[in-house]
């Protein structure tokens, strides 16, 4: 029943790097924040859909198969879904193709209101409108016994953070310095009097920090 | 031979704290930056002279007690002297008192030259107008086989960070969100690229991240 958020972060505290472009729709600096999640043996299963079990063991990905259990639905912004991309036409379906990697109904926050779209392998998006909180609400109700993530992006996981929906944050620090780009921590002075922190440095280098109730 | 810095940082990169005042001159927030570093056997001893053998002897207390191994001269800003509070002052003598923590010589950054100032116990602060490479320089003259420190304020390890002066940064991240304050990470963008990172979390929760050429 927790509302969770999962982040990987810079040591400088970058969430969204910068310079999105249609070529690299992450920004250019994603690859460097993501580098040892990507490397995991989960993510390579769940993502890329890689069945050899290549890929890392360790702490890393004990947090990568964390990420993927215990979740009954999720929120998201409508950037992540796709919408500011294609904002006109009612055919898109999201820049995620066939296979969504959700496999639970998602509430897309968006300002247009527009039908839902499913999927066969149990994504389905449902758009509101209405406030954060309404949204994490909508999600719950969706999700029964499971736990509701915040998906992000920043600016969503943000909001929640600040009208203290969040349950239990965790961030994956590497340790680079990316000098720019959308940062998680401003403004958000106190928010660790609210939990408990605690941290645990994985073999490669990435120190996980997770704020829990 | 290695120029060092050592500082303790927030979540969200904040190493000064915000709103210096004459009664706090340190800002509002400083104590619960230095709290669990304040907490150490090591500290206790050498800042506050308890010889009771009080305060933590775990991994912070390990970090505290590299901190004042092997320095044999150190750079600090004219802030850190206590320049900027008096002055005007010939008699001035810093804010340290009559037994400054540092035992070698202090290269005090300051646009303003003076004479130096000796005390017995091996502190002896000499003051430059010339350029960070310069003190830097100047103080490893001083140093010999030892290492020199450059000890602060912020504004003074970042001219050393961006002029590449500096082989070892430790920072002792607590894991607060203080959202105010100068940061130290700012316009450094690459600096990890430069470095091998290594991080280890202490008993109380400060993740200990190095960078180390």
């Amino acid at each position: 029943m927790a509302v969770r958020v999962d982040l990987n972060i810079s040591l400088d505290g970058v969430a969204a790097p910068a310079d999105p472009s249609p070529e690299n729709p992450m920004g250019e600096d994603w690859g460097r924040l993501v580098a040892d999640y990507m490397a995991t043996r989960t993510f390579r299963e769940r993502v890329f859909g890689d069945t050899t079990g290549a890929g890392t063991t360790g702490v890393d990905d004990r947090y990568a198969a964390a990420y993927f259990e215990g979740v009954g639905a999720e929120v998201i912004g409508a950037a992540m879904f796709g919408l500011h991309s294609f904002p006109d036409d009612p055919d898109w379906r999201g820049w995620w193709g066939d296979e969504p990697p959700f496999r639970v109904p998602v509430i897309v926050l968006t300002h247009r209101e527009r039908a839902p779209i499913e999927f066969d392998n149990g994504t389905r998006f449902e758009f509101s409108s209405k406030s954060i909180t309404d949204a994490v609400a909508r999600a719950q109700s969706l999700a029964g016994d499971a736990d509701v993530r915040v998906g992000g992006g920043l600016s969503t996981v943000r909001a929640a953070l600040e009208a203290d929906l969040v349950d239990r944050l965790h961030v994956a620090v590497r340790p680079v310095i990316l000098g720019r780009g959308g940062r998680l921590w401003d403004d958000l002075r106190g928010l660790d009097t609210r939990y408990t922190v605690t941290s645990e440095v994985a073999e490669s280098g990435v120190v996980h920090v997770t704020f829990a109730r």
